[in-house]
Parts: C-alpha cells; sequence; structure tokens
C-alpha cells in the first residue's frame, strides 16, 4: 500500500526518534493569514518596528504559529489513529521564527503506556522544531491516546516519564537580546506591567468570536495538519467537522489581547487540556487567571504564568470545572503558560 | 478593570489627539489576502512591472487597504461604543504604502456635538495614518454617533467642525514620479481614457458576489478592526453578524474595475455613507456615476471624481434614494471619491 | 458601453494573438494561502531547503498556481460567455515561478468550429504564461464552447487542430539544473520511487475535504478569475454557485499527496475533462492511475503519468465510467498529466 494508514500504538518504540516529513518556509503570507483567522494583536508580531524596538531584527511570527507548524507535522506519525489528545507539559519556545525559517519537526517517544482494555495504548513524545540551522526553535512534550491495530499485538513494557508540573523561570530560554526597557505602552495598547497583575486576578477578555467551517479548516491546512476529522464531514457519524484544538487555543489566546495586550511572548507551555470539542458555530470566549509572577534575567522582562480559558457563549463568567471536579460542558480550552511581559 | 470598555461620549475633549494602539507591517501576504477577499484587479495594485512603468518603485498595496489598516487601529479608541458610523470627509492619499511598511495611526478630536436626548453624541475626528518615517500615508475625517456611559455626564461644549464638501484637485497629492504618458491600455483591461467619461455617465458594472461570514470576518480582523458586532453571532438579537462597512466599500470597488479599469488610484475621499446594513448572504453589485473630472500636475494622469454604489440584487438599476429623498432599502453604500486616470 | 460583454464565439479569428490584461506580481502570500487552501504537502513547493537540496534556487510556488493564475487572466477574453469548458491538451510546464515572479498571459485562436445548431461553436486557443523577462513559464492548448451573441452571425470557417493525444517525454522541459541525486525520502514524506509503481496501478488516496463556499470563491478571486458563475449566487437559477474547476484540479493533486508524495512537479498536461459540477457541501476524495512511466534527462529524475480523478463522497471505489462509456454522475474530474519522481 502507496498511502500512509499512521501508525498505531504497537508500532511505537521506546526511545525511538521519528524525523516528520515536509518542512516548511515562512513567509509574510502565513502571518498575514494568522491575522486574518485570528484577531491577534500583540504587537511584537504585528510590526517590525515595535519588535525592533525590544532588540528583536524584526517581528517574529506568533508564537503559536511556530507551534502549529511545528505540531501539524507530527500529526501523520504521531495523532492519525489517535483517540484523544492528552496533555501537554514541558513546552519552551527556545527562539523565535522568523519570515524566511524553515521548520521541520522531530519527535522521541519518552513514554507508552497500555490502556488496561487491551484496544489503545498513549504514547508520550517530545517534539523538537528546528530551524534551517538545525537549531531548536520549540519543543514540548505531549502524550495521545492511540489505537492499536491488532488487539493481541504485544504492548511494549510500560514507561510512563516524569514530567515537571511547570516550566520553572530558570529553564526559560529569553530571545537574544530581547529587552523590554524602551517599551512602548501606548502602542503596545495597554498600559499594564508585570506589578499590576495580582497572583489570582481573573479576567474576562470580554470579546467573542463565532467560528465558521472555512475558517478553522483554512488554519489548519495553512500548518498542514491532515488529521481527517477537521476536514471530511463525513468521518464523524454526527456529520460534524471537529474543530483541532490548536485553533482554540490561537483564537483564546488572541482574544486575551483584552486585558493581556503585554503579555507578548509565549516563552513556556506548562499544561494544557483540550476539556470539550468545538465546531463551527460555536461562539468562543475566553478569560484569564494569573497563577504565578517570576522576574527574568532580560532587561525589563518580566513573566506572568498564565491559565487561559476558552468558554462557549453561555458558559458562567469564569466558567472551569464543577463540584465533581471535572470541566463544565462549556468549557474548550484549560492552558498553563508563561509569558514575558515589561515590569 | 484591565479590558477596554472603549470611550463614551463625555470622554472625549475636543483638540486632543489620541495615538492608537498596535502598529502593523504590511507584507506580500496582506496583498495576496486582499485579492482573495475582493474581486480586485486594478493593474497598479497587482504587477510591480506595471507600476513600475507608472514611475513607482513596485506595486504599492490597495488604496483601500491602507484605509482599512489606519481605521482599524482607531476602532477601540473611536467606535466601540458607537451606535452608527455617520459620515467621511477630506479623506486624502498622502503617498503609496508598500509592502514593508509599518502603518501606524493617530486622531484629533475636531468636533463634539450632544444629541439633543442626552444620551448619545456625534464625535468628529481626523484621523491620520503614519509610516515608520513618520510621513503621513492618508488622512480623513469621520463622524460617529458614541453612547454616554453615564446620562448625567456633562457634555463638552457644541463644536461641529466645517468640513469641505469635496476635495478639490488642488488639494491632491499625487505619488511622487507618477506618470501615465506609457500607460499600457491592454495589460490595464480596458480603452477608456479620461475623455471617455461624461459627466453624469452611469455605469452598471454587472458582476455580483454573494458574501460569506468566513470572508468578511477574515478581511476585517486583517484590519485588527475589533468591532464585536463583525465577529459575535450572539452580540445583536437577531442573531446575525453585521459586516464591517469597509468591506462593503471595497468589494463595490473591486467591482468597479468591470467599466472603471483605468480609475487606478483613490487620490481623495469626499463622502460616504452607509446606507443599510450588509450582512451574509447578501448579493452585492455596483454601479457608478461621473461627478466630475480635472487635469492633474502630473504627466498624463487626469482624475475622475466617482459616486460609487453598492447595492443588494434585486435593486433597481442605479437604485440610490426614493421621492422621498432617503436611501433606498437595497442601498449599502454611496460613496464619493476622487481616482487617478490616463488622460 | 465600458464594461466588458466577454467576446461570443463569431468574435474570434483563426491565428489571432489576444494579449490578456492585468499581470501578476506573486509573493509568499500567494503561496501561504495556497496553503490554507488545499491540503497541499508536496515538499518541494513548501520548502526552499528541500528545493534547494534539488537544484533549484528557492521553492518554486505549486506548478498548479502558475496554472490557474494564467488561466484566470484568459477568463474574460475566452470563457466569459462559455458554455463548457471542454478540455486541455499540450500542457508542459517550461520553468518554475518564483515568489517576485510578474506573470501575464496571451492566447493564440489555433481552431473554431461552429456547432450544428448555430447558436455556439468551439473555440480552440493555446495559452502561454510569460514572466517579467518575457519567457514562456508555461503554455497549454484548451477548448471551450462559446455563445453566439447573433445566431445568424457568419461562423468563420471550421478548423479543429490536431492535438497530440499526450506529451511525449523528448517534449518536457525540465528545471535548469533539477535533479533528484540526494532527495531526501524522509523529509519528501514517503519512500516510493519511480520503480515501486507499476502501470496500471491504482491509489486510493483515502483523505476527502468537504468544500465551503468561502474557499472556493477566495481561491478562485486569487486567480482573478471573474466568472460570475463562481461568485454569484443569483445567477444560476437553482442558486447555487458553480465551484472552478481549477479548485478540484488543486484539490484533488494535493490529496493525491497521500500515496504520491514523491511525484514532486507537474511537468505536463496531456487532457483533463470536468466531468461533473461540483458543489460546496461536497466531500471530494482522490484517485490515481499509473498511465506510463518514464526516464528524463535530468539527474535521477524519472516520470509518472498519472491519472487524476475526483470523485464525491459515496462513490464506489475508483469510479470512473459507466457501462456506457460515460463518467459515472459522481466523477468530478479525470486529468492526465505527467509528473516528475525520483528514479
Amino acid at each position: 500500500m502507496k498511502t500512509n494508514p499512521g501508525r498505531f500504538f504497537e508500532d511505537y518504540r521506546l526511545g525511538e526518534t521519528i524525523h516528520h516529513a515536509v518542512p516548511r518556509t515562512i513567509s509574510g503570507g502565513e502571518r498575514a493569514l494568522y491575522h486574518a483567522l485570528y484577531p491577534a494583536r500583540h504587537a511584537v508580531y504585528s510590526s517590525d518596528e515595535f519588535a525592533h524596538g525590544l532588540g528583536l531584527s524584526t517581528a517574529p511570527v506568533d508564537d503559536l504559529m511556530a507551534f502549529h507548524i511545528v505540531f501539524g507535522k507530527t500529526v501523520p506519525d504521531i495523532s492519525l489513529n489517535a483517540i484523544a489528545n492528552l496533555g501537554y507539559a514541558e513546552g519552551r519556545w527556545m527562539q523565535p521564527v522568523h519570515v524566511g525559517d524553515t521548520l521541520r519537526s522531530e519527535s522521541t517517544v519518552i513514554g507508552l503506556k497500555e490502556n488496561s482494555n487491551g484496544k489503545s495504548g498513549v504514547v508520550y513524545v517530545r517534539t523538537k522544531g528546528l530551524n534551517q540551522r538545525d537549531e531548536v526553535v520549540l519543543e514540548y512534550v505531549r502524550w495521545v491516546m492511540v489505537r492499536k491495530n491488532r488487539p493481541d499485538a504485544p504492548a511494549p513494557g510500560a514507561a510512563v516519564p516524569q514530567l515537571a508540573p511547570v516550566v520553572v523561570p530558570e529553564a526559560f530560554v529569553i530571545p537574544r537580546r530581547l529587552h523590554f526597557t524602551r517599551y512602548d505602552f501606548q502602542l503596545a495598547g495597554e498600559p499594564h506591567r508585570l506589578g499590576d497583575y495580582e497572583i489570582g486576578e481573573k479576567i474576562d477578555h470580554v470579546d467573542g468570536v463565532t467560528i465558521e467551517e472555512a475558517e478553522h479548516m483554512m488554519a489548519t491546512r495553512l500548518w498542514q495538519n491532515t488529521a481527517k476529522v477537521h476536514f471530511d464531514a463525513t468521518f464523524r457519524e454526527d456529520g460534524r467537522r471537529l474543530i483541532y484544538g490548536g485553533h482554540v487555543i490561537s483564537l483564546a489566546r488572541a482574544l486575551s489581547f483584552n486585558g493581556l495586550a503585554n503579555a507578548q511572548m509565549i516563552v513556556a507551555l506548562n499544561a494544557g487540556t483540550h476539556a470539550n470539542p468545538c465546531f463551527a458555530g460555536d461562539t468562543v470566549r475566553a478569560w484569564s487567571e494569573v497563577l504565578d509572577k517570576s522576574e527574568t534575567s532580560a532587561p525589563g522582562v518580566g513573566a506572568l504564568r498564565l491559565r487561559l480559558v476558552a468558554v462557549k457563549h453561555g458558559a458562567p463568567q469564569f466558567a472551569l470545572k464543577g463540584a465533581d471536579g471535572k470541566y463544565l460542558p462549556e468549557v474548550l480550552l484549560d492552558l498553563d503558560y508563561w509569558a514575558l511581559v515589561p515590569v
């Protein structure tokens, strides 16, 4: 057979590294599309002049765009037969990605655990995105539940990796020469500094966006993510296309501009859960909670640890979990990340 | 509160200048998206070679794209609490915008007048778009009706600016080195020169476009216009998203290629009215009327003053106003502008 | 009348060359949009690094994008009054198109034949796409059935060109310096070489895409194709917008990555039929058949002659024609082309 059936749980080996296909050179076109698909307004990604004023050569592409491009390449090898995308950890952005860079991805299998039903198992991979100079631009761990092809296939021995519950500030890789010493709050859109945010503070980002099929498919295709469920209305029994979880991440992050305009660059991803599926027609809103704050080694640059929650319209304010500890049905995303903020 | 509630009528002061947030660097991506979202075919924006033949360095971005980017930045400060966008005047394009330019916007409050009901007022602003060299690339006056936050807030004294009913040709700023002396009518698509158009002549542009939600939202997002009503289907009681008036302007202007292919560059905006709201599913058509003609100081370059009217499918030909002087319900846009045309 | 009514059958003259309007400069934006609109993953178009490794300067734009841009310019002169797009032949890609190139088109009328009903006729044109150096980047013959304006107009004498049933490998123009001697199969996504494909082999490309109105309209507009039937929901009696046949070609070609990832560049188009109309909401799948194989003069570069068939969801596997020799109603496209493949 010439076509790719995807890998099944029994096809993974602990420690193997998979070199994913189809490198991608990024142009201004991807940046413009990102701005057309999401209400993204963080100034460092929008203006070469603003980025230059922070010590960068030009405006990098949105950190989440880099994430999606790296992630998309892993889909044919990791999640084509996935039942669920279970979580993320230890994500770090190692250097900004600029127009002209060519990205590729590789993933190392760092954990495998068969489910007790014998029909599937959990695969843990550490994925790295590399540029044309073979420098790592970002890395993250994710784990997915993957079907077995043959229920009687022998399962590899269980190995569950120890993952850090949070990326500590000492592990941040701040972009070279980045500083917020001449940060222009007026051009950035809000006056709030690190010191203006309190741990525990919650911010309702107010705005909402109703999603169309064409938009989430164009976004997901742009990342060369090939998962059938996002594109083929005949794939699910209910005739609905499931929206790529990363689309919701980017949408929520963009909405969070309103209240977090100065949370300019994402430096680490601590954890993330796609709590409920999202479909076209849903109106998505977002709220954030300040989980922690930190200084960094770069001049004028602090960091906010933020919980970013995407919800469907109609959710109670700051909706998250019910008394049973489970996510409320209106919650789409619960993301835990660090962003760089002027002190 | 960290999020932006927008300004209310009582928050404006006559003479103040607001520096709008989020500068934007333009790439070929924005240009390609403009061509994907509108049936734009004017050759000067489409081909570097054609533009070079007219004395320009490369093809500038569409003049309306520059307008939308400048306009979009003003929305969070000017029209977030607007009830209606009432009008435009004294618009001038001061120099072409090219790929690589970074635009920002600032608006000066030039007029304020409370409505007699005491619940709202009209704010007049003169907005300038500036590039990375702090040169003005375009400017225009617009006035919007803005809600008051507190009905009892004291209103500033009424001050209504005197606005020119039309930009006179002496005030045009023709792009440096522009000439139409070796204009290629074949590549441009039509043979018609300035002299071929008669004042009073009306042109039915024939073609129609049925608008989709994804298209107008992508366009409006691309301009970083954040007005909720364009994106959030839960915002209006009828569950419909209002289409950004500028989307209709660009659509009508692009449709006007058929009959006005040589009306290459917009040099001034005299007036404009969004006569009725536009929604996804509407099929938009356009017609133009030649209002005036003029020579200019540039070699071979004349100017046509044009009324550009966008209507919904089913409107009577050249539909505009009823016997009562009010716009017919099928009329979406009545725009009055000057464009440069070969003599 | 200032607007373009299009040409009718009686307006064409054998041997005349029509220089089509509106040249177009291509940027990274068009490339990004191509990746957003189609699930395109062939590595040579995606990565400058990969293309450089094959002897090219940078990643060219997708060969079909070049085709669509050249084709789109011909629509106002050739097919505005077309009843049907009947066929293609003798298509050759003469050199890769890169970001920064400016394309224009010209068509020579090589055949004319009135239909027996006297109401229409078939127009054969050889169309060339040229770049800013006046080099031909691609050429093809197509023939369309065009309405007469006046049934009593005298028809030109019948002249039907002799067209090659297939472009022979000796006629291929392989891109200068192209070689597949250090071809990276891992980055390309599949291990299959020329020798791994058998003549007569059929490949079901597995994946499906459900098309949205916004997507096909954005694509078709991007090629500056102005045919009303693609954009105006009021144009057809059934209120449906007909999808540009080229959209289906690009969609099917992109889907064929899964099984033909190494069929990197299109070098010739032998024939093509748009067997049935396609509409938004259709879920499109694709299959291919290996029709022939060949060596080429370039190091490591072979060629596969492929039949690419696009079908609607629900079609029988490898659906093509019925016992009556007619295309099955689920078949959208039957395309015959040559692609370059590593030996």
